[in-house]
């Protein structure tokens, strides 16, 4: 077989690059291993953070006025030290042209604003809250906007009908010819390192497939390999739900290695606590076996969940009033057990076999700040202050206790704005590219994880791919 | 040029690796970038960790009968997750033997113990604790055993003589050839990626290297290159003293890389707050901006330097008496500026700025647990729990405040216990050998370091890499 573009991975990356790609003139073969395109795109909520250029239209129609430099900070905020400064920059000048292209696909966003805190959207609305941009410190350095972008569609189904848009907009482009079930082995290398193309295996027989212009490498992390996990990233093996479709085995990585390209930030990944809904749980306290708070409480899940992974203490308990309590058992999705209820605090905390004292000083402390409308501690915005009433309850939220803490991976190849693969020195290696969660993107830790950033890079990273390796004259041509 | 065996790097790991080889019978050929030995072992203090087996000569005279489980357990939990149980297994089964085999190379460890807490042995003193043995949670799994080793000489002068060691052990075998000033540039494969040999630069001229049984990486690690610590190791980035010689730039690893080795742990280092000597700081309290304390204060500076780092809050400090503060001016490292004294907790907690009642909460029920002896919060031992009577002094350890906070590298490429270097499914590459801080070690973290580890482990695992390199018979032999 013989190409221009030889993509391995149907998932949004994977199908956003031949769009592009064939767009752009190139002839493209898209393999995957399943039997149906989705990748783990499809098993998402598939909400898309885009914001930014005075805002998107469901942006403009919720009244958020996003800037490009507001929604810069924040990303470069999120990803912390890990920062790639020249992606977030490009992600978000293009985060507009990206909500429009969308939009051509096919995809379609309500103009309606979500404003309960959730951790995914299960009405039609378009737009809603899904990091924390309003929660301290982040809004002490950039205008909090809305930019979690969620499909047209009730339920969490947005994955599905945004992998059958991406689908139908593959299919009918001659360009691209799509072989399902088919394994990519090994690149086929030339002079100089250059990635001529791709061995893979289809019914039962090992196929060489030129690539005239490059390879583009779509096929998702590493979440469903153990031995790369405990390998790469240890401290996901407290959670209890791999997140991703059964081919995230990090081939994709590995064939990039084998090459020379260099995996980086391949220790982090999205790991979280989905302590809301319901929402009320954000009013609680979140302590330690100190007795001592963490955080504050309004941060995204995916943050709060970082601060006790880093915390040593060996338990941990979300202490929420009767009312704050609510309909937990109808809504929850954090499984976490009741460990304690106390009519007075310090029942509880004798029930919670935390030192005597610590409990009782903490909501003390907290309920004279709570009527004040303060945190000074940690910053919680005052609409999520109430004062603590007993009777109160606790869940337990310790890691390996019972609570469901889904995770995935954010480390893969180092790439370019581009997807040109490079190597530790920061070489390209010619004629390869990454995307997608194969890639090492624009979203690189937990600790500032925001929903919508994962499927955002993925479609937008293969876009890049896409036009780039279409651009691309081929040393050996 | 031609020979068995090529090693890059000649430090404690090469020079190890050289001797070994050699006493197997294979003729080496030693390159060293720099005019003389040395590397980063030269600069270090040589602590060595070892023990197990009823304990080492010195251990024993010294009265500490060690078990080769209580130092197992105990590294296992240095290294935590990311723990190799396989490397460490053979490090402390092979301890007493590798201290034999020191012994006979002609270093000397006096039978004295040094009772003073120290960040390194200033007297010629030949044992000393250097870890967290003595502190919780370690010494509730594991017996506590003074492990770290001191060479017999008076001041910081071990990694000098202990490389002077070394280096005469080189000079005396006829089949180890050292050549200085030459820098190694590529790695040499074959069929199936055998490694071959090396390309070298040698006065201004590139020369081809075989090596008929291998080649053994022992070119330290990339704490002096900046751009790799960025991309793999930011966290580090708060570090204010890179620990390393100035061939520390991952050129070893970038070459084990380039035939597809896999690095890993790659974010990880050792990474300190240097906060005794005197050790009397140790009965103070470290606490945040919220006046909360971190951990117990008497762990390793490593681990409490970590502890920091982990921690989201904005300012650190610790808390000490006028007593405990002592003689910190004649002999502190951490250089950590007084920032505030209080003739009452309450003044102190107002000049920090700290939240009213915090620093407060804080002291009265650390004095109250104290005065029974107990740290019911953090387990601080009973020997280090003095009452904080005012007046009190607060010096500021927040990263980037000042106090100084050394560090070094700790990921490297995944090998095999022997030193065969692995790609990322664990397909060792012939012919490509690895060890100390170009490989990824016994010693995984700061949470876990022990002084003594980091040369402990390159100069063990040069040795084995250099006996393993001897024994093969190459492929295309």
């Amino acid at each position: 077989m013989e190409t221009d573009v030889v993509i391995v991975g149907f998932g949004g990356a994977g199908g956003c690059a031949a769009i592009e790609a064939a767009d752009a003139g190139s002839e493209v073969i898209l393999f995957e291993l399943a039997s149906a395109s989705g990748g783990s795109t499809a098993m998402s909520s598939a909400e898309i953070y885009m914001g930014g250029g005075g805002g998107t239209r469901v942006q403009r129609a919720c009244g958020f006025e996003d800037s490009t430099e507001d929604m810069f900070t924040y990303m470069m905020m999120a990803a912390g030290p890990q920062a790639d400064e020249e992606k977030i920059r490009g992600y978000c000048d293009n985060s507009l042209g990206h909500f429009e292209w969308l939009c051509e696909l096919g995809v379609s966003f309500k103009d309606s604003f979500h404003e309960t805190r959730a951790i995914m959207c299960l009405t039609d609305d378009g737009l809603l809250y899904t990091g924390s941009e309003k929660a301290w410190p982040f809004k002490e350095h950039a205008k909090p906007a809305a930019r979690g972008h969620n499909l047209y569609i009730e339920g969490d189904n947005g994955g599905p009908l945004f992998m059958k848009i991406v689908t139908e907009n593959v299919d009918k482009r001659d360009a691209i010819r799509v072989e399902y079930e088919v394994r990519a082995l090994t690149l086929i290398t030339g002079e100089d390192n250059e990635v001529l193309g791709l061995v893979v295996r289809k019914d039962q027989q090992e196929l060489n497939v030129r690539a005239r212009k490059g390879v583009i490498l779509c096929a998702g992390g590493f979440v469903m390999n153990e031995e790369m996990l405990q390998k790469y990233a240890p401290k996901l093996s407290v959670g209890t739900q791999a997140i991703g479709n059964p081919g995230d085995t990090g081939t994709g990585i590995q064939m990039g290695m084998s090459v020379g390209g260099a995996a980086i930030n391949m220790h982090e990944g999205f790991i979280s606590l989905p302590y809301y809904p319901p929402a009320s749980i954000t009013s609680g306290i979140l302590v330690n076996d100190k007795g001592q708070r963490l955080i504050n409480e309004d941060v995204y899940h995916a943050r709060l969940g970082n601060a006790i992974l880093n915390d040593p203490s060996e338990r941990f308990y979300f202490i929420v009033t009767v009312d704050q309590y609510g309909d937990y058992e109808q809504m929850n999705f954090m499984g976490a057990d009741v460990v304690g209820t106390g009519e007075t605090v310090a029942e509880l905390e004798e029930e919670l076999q935390l030192p005597e004292g610590t409990l009782q000083h903490t909501i003390a402390f907290y309920n004279q700040a709570a009527a004040k409308g303060e945190d000074p501690l940690y910053h919680k915005a005052e609409q999520w202050l109430e004062q603590l009433e007993a009777p109160l309850v606790a869940l337990d939220v310790t890691p390996g206790r019972g609570a469901f803490w889904p995770f995935f991976t954010l480390g893969g190849l180092d790439t370019l704005p581009s997807g040109e693969v490079l190597t530790a020195d920061r070489t390209v290696i010619p004629g390869l590219y990454a995307a997608g969660r194969t890639a090492c993107g624009v979203v690189r830790r937990a600790e500032g994880y925001s929903s919508g950033m994962s499927v955002g890079d993925a479609t937008y990273s293969g876009r890049m791919a896409g036009k780039a390796v279409a651009a691309r004259n081929s040393v050996s041509q």
